[in-house]
């Protein structure tokens, strides 16, 4: 049965025409990232455990890792961790090769999740500041037996938008600007926060941004700090949008010492602050309300079978094809919708909603529009490759 | 300063109207709506403990509670837990009162969570299906500090719509029905999931209903009670739809006796699914990928100053009263953007989009919307109270 | 081979002629009795579940047990658990029957806990004051082949001595009293520890005894109670020892009233105290720093091929059948040597030392100790029966 | 008031001259001791940080800690971790010190327990083979207060011997070998147990002691390594003891290749042996049936108050000083008696036993060896000094 695609021209107006915009990016330091980050890398790791001992890919689910935030005692000049963070991971793996060789799950998932923070955190050690536990299970084997026949796990939809607005554009690179060159330039740590909105024709960016309390001697420094970074910010978020944009930086402080939001090792998770996997940022790196958005976590899910998976990225990818490929397309929103027990290149429905540069919908750019979906399903299988390679990011 | 209050008029048709229409109900003993609902009861009962010894409230924060699937051996007639559910309790809260008395925050979260299981599942005992653990910390002071001036402790938004479409009462209504008649009427477990979709005039519920062993002594009866619970689905979704709906159920069974979909407890999380908080529907009870929606969990947070938590429900009910009261309006969306460190009531801006029932947005309408949305913004304790008092459903 | 039997006389004293004894016990409430209550009970009843489902006495062990103490606000006239008390199963036993059938570990090993503390505490409510979790393990499978042939798991010896002397019996009784009527009469815990010394002809009992806090208003109540426990001890005492015997009773006491010994659940695990399993009472009921011993923890092992269990129980019922049955001895001590991969009839030695009522050793009384050292040998399976039916007292 | 010293001749003869004699030793590697060297590492760490950050000694008690078994899959020529061991640290320490800077406990805890593991064991790695958490609660302030007075902590008792027969001295001796040179020149791992039995004139050695199956390629080297171990142990202990000695070595092999002692990292932790604090070597590095002996763990707790630590270790020192200094006695028996509430240098009695060379005790003997004790008790804190130091071997 081929799926049914269905291309329609938007009633709406795009995002940027409408009066209000809200779009958030967690930084990669924030706990909820690092759930999401560490789930993945623990899905990536058990897959190229089994590659590498000479089997193929097993049914797994990782998708649940909770970060319990610790304590610490911090102060202008450093501070020292009270207690330790916990990371507690759930999910479940097929336990057994086919050849009868046991996997060791749980070793494979602590150690992916340390080798993710230490990646990615410059000053939070996993073994010093943090007690990772596993607590995964077997899979169910109802389920392994649907990976078998690689089709659709569930009844579940894939769905996004391309490109991303001026506001969307600027609140993503001001947050890798942060995680990036700013990093570099400021003793900032990975636990960036940043909430973009427009009302109107008036851009705010509020962010939040830890700095690191061994380089931050006091609170003049730190004010010192905070007025460069803010200018950093405008100064990126200006390249992004011709609005005029208003940047609010740490707002919780009150200008008491006590009140500075210092780091010790980068993210709020050392005190205070807990993470789960699935909570922050979707397939295109944002939180945008007001944008179709699926729920589902992608984040430790296997790319075998697992259609809210797999069917995210596919949407962005067909989205991101239809409006590098046909010009007349101003904004391409693609939905899949699988069939439970189908192979993954038969969906259900597939939707493409365009917002077109100066045109109405006709059969030419429709049937283009209809070719490119046709393509990306056919070669469904990049997409899990890729993400079996760690190419793709998925928050 | 006065909110920010922006009436408008949708430019889109509602939802019913377009081609394609998504929504997704995960029922009360779904693993994520159960944490859901731990997490929820923990914040009410560490508050109604504080109360009751003479204190106020208190910040606090438990919005991060994961539920890690145990083992069970299942088989038509029966079955037994091989390994328990374990349920890890995050989040933090004041750990004393201003009377310098210490409050028993692990103990109370534990309990919590006990007679939340205990009221919501008939068949899982929390004493011998589960290990319940409490891993919460204590708040961080600078954001107690900000609760004691009951400010918005976030730039966070609420947004939501009312009233629901005839799909979304369907998926509603059909999952309520499960979760009570049908529940007293068939032998079914809690953990149900109801997916609904419409292309164009036809309407599909994807239903999953696990079937309690030890009441299914076989796969014939099994499939006589699945055929039954099936054509109940059917008669009650006819109430709410005009369309056709064609009903599936269990879609991964396969015909064989070892895939049927059975349940010792009432939930998957016995076996093979986690779950965790904010991952399921939303404070509409829906999951609506298509609709504006926050991605910030209701559920656990303090009704305090959270106001991903508080503007989520404040909307909600801005929309029905807005519905209720101006009978031009056939459908609001409301939305609510605060200011951190600004009172509740302050929100930086509140916008309404409307759609009339057969007219133009004129100012009498909007006058009398916006003063709704002052009334609801004036009363906003009542929302606090109604959280308080737990009769205020937020998932 | 038979076993080689030795029966000597003691060359010298008996203990109660030497100038120092020194006997402690820790009763039935303390952390580490609790621990080894349990450690019994999670072995009693993984072999019970394994008969009654059909199957066969499986290898396990389960002698690791850890309670770590909660934390308690109180005070005369009630008090509140802050943290609960954490109880962390260890151990293993084999996972699967003969007939492939899985046997739930965890299951039976936290509800044994629950079963042992609810039976012997009064005060202490397992579902409420404790969180209990099971980290057992699968059994080695080079052990559990030694298990089938039913032979020695290990070199290992049992030793102990019959009967005990004055102080001993006293000590023992004592403490059975205070968790027996005195119990009944007074508000005390389970938790009492006794230690009596003798030097040369005069006694001293140090007694700890927990007070309920919420039967005891205030600090004359407890001075009273104090008093009238103190004398009931020393009147039970005196039924055992013709010695002057001085009784002293929780000693950490100031005067003040936060240093009174207050209880509220019955067990210093409530706060403060730590149990493990093998930290306590030997299989005697005592701690008998003097006296040869195991220092193998009786508790939690399996009765089939555990030597270190076996023959501790063994020898103390050779003891035991020896004075009962020769009238000539006064006491004896007994000792059983393993040897591994034997069977368990057929120790490496077996070694009786006689102290005589007032005789010299000869060949008749030799020969009848001989004949009941190979009887009990012979009816070793006895033993076995007499743990599994928990009939046998083992610390 | 002094303390009680009462010197008496043995009545018995010595440990040599008696028919039978049980020593055993459990290696550094074994999951009890590794148990005890953390506990008393953590003890020691807890003390220094506290010195370090200017504070004094503190009340603290880490004398539970608990060692789960991992699971391993293992064969000649290497093997792999399936499941981590997991540590459980329990215990209590002061959280704040005088100056109000709060104490890491946690981290402290686990990190010494790494720092040990690293020291001692060669192919265990805490970050990649453990999970390390830890439970410690706070000091009940009951306690805490009489710390602070730096009296006895409890009516406790220390007692040992000295010197070590031939057997003690040949199992500790050989056990010393095989953790030093002889694993320097075999693949073996630290685990070793020795166990030493003579019956009249004939010593036997049953030693357990694992290879490293990465450096066993298969059954025939491992037999011939055995060989070589094998005699390398009987040439060590020919030079304590002039008596035959049998050495027995993995007597649960049975020939098979799935039954030889193989380990992964070095301890039988790696899969099916826990493991747990006070349940091993006593002050003497020995276990000693038949020998007086305190069943109090002395590792972990604290040598500010603690005599179930103190005298213990005060027991050996001054037995030793005895045999050292007074020419006249071939081995003695101390014994101390602490009086809770007492200072630690008057304890309520102390008595020492003594085998003198070729005399009767008269009265010069017995004054020197009472002023060795009041010396010894005089610089009681001469011990305490060594423990914080790490100078003083405890198991």
């Amino acid at each position: 049965m081929q799926p049914n695609i269905i291309v329609t021209q938007a009633s709406t107006q795009p995002a940027a025409a409408q009066p209000v915009e809200i779009v958030e990016r967690k930084g990669i330091g924030y706990p909820d990232s690092l759930c999401d980050g560490i789930a993945e890398r623990i899905s990536v790791d058990y897959m190229h455990w089994c590659r590498a001992h000479g089997g193929g890919l097993l049914h797994h689910n990782f998708d649940k890792v909770q970060l319990v935030a610790g304590e610490v005692d911090i102060h202008f000049g450093g501070g020292e961790m009270l207690k330790p963070i916990r990371i507690q991971i759930a999910g479940r793996g097929t336990p057994i090769m086919a050849d009868g060789r046991a996997i060791p799950i749980d070793l494979i998932a602590i150690n992916a999740a340390k080798t993710y923070l230490r990646q990615t955190m410059r000053h939070l050690d996993p073994d010093r500041h943090c007690v990772i536990d596993c607590f995964a299970g077997r899979g169910d084997p109802q389920l392994a037996h649907t990976v078998a026949h690689i089709t659709a796990n569930d009844t579940s939809i894939g769905v996004t938008h391309w490109p991303l607005s001026s506001l969307e554009t600027a609140v993503l690179n001001v947050c890798h600007h942060l995680n990036g060159p700013l990093r570099a330039q400021f003793p900032i740590g990975e636990d960036v926060k940043v909430m973009g909105t427009r009302l109107h024709h008036e851009v705010m960016l509020t962010c939040a941004v830890p700095f690191l309390a061994e380089s931050v001697p006091g609170l003049a420094p730190y004010r010192s700090l905070k007025t460069a970074v803010q200018q950093a910010i405008a100064a990126r978020a200006a390249e992004y949008t011709a609005l005029p944009v208003a940047v609010y930086l740490n707002m919780a402080d009150d200008g008491a010492a006590g009140n500075s939001y210092l780091t010790l090792t980068g993210t709020s998770g050392e005190c205070g602050d807990d993470g789960a996997v699935g909570r922050g940022n979707r397939i295109t790196g944002l939180i945008t309300p007001f944008r179709p958005a699926s729920l589902e976590a992608a984040a430790g899910k296997n790319p075998i079978s697992h259609v809210g998976k797999l069917y995210n990225v596919l949407a962005l990818q067909t989205a991101q094809a239809i409006v590098a490929q046909v010009t007349a397309v101003q904004q391409a929103q693609v939905f899949f919708l699988s069939q439970i027990g189908q192979p993954l290149d038969r969906p259900l429905t597939a939707a493409v909603t365009l917002h077109l540069v100066d045109d109405i919908l006709g059969t030419a750019v429709a049937n283009q529009v209809e070719e490119i979906v046709r393509y990306q399903l056919a070669h469904i299988d990049h997409i899990r490759d890729g993400i079996v390679n760690g190419t793709i990011p998925l928050f």
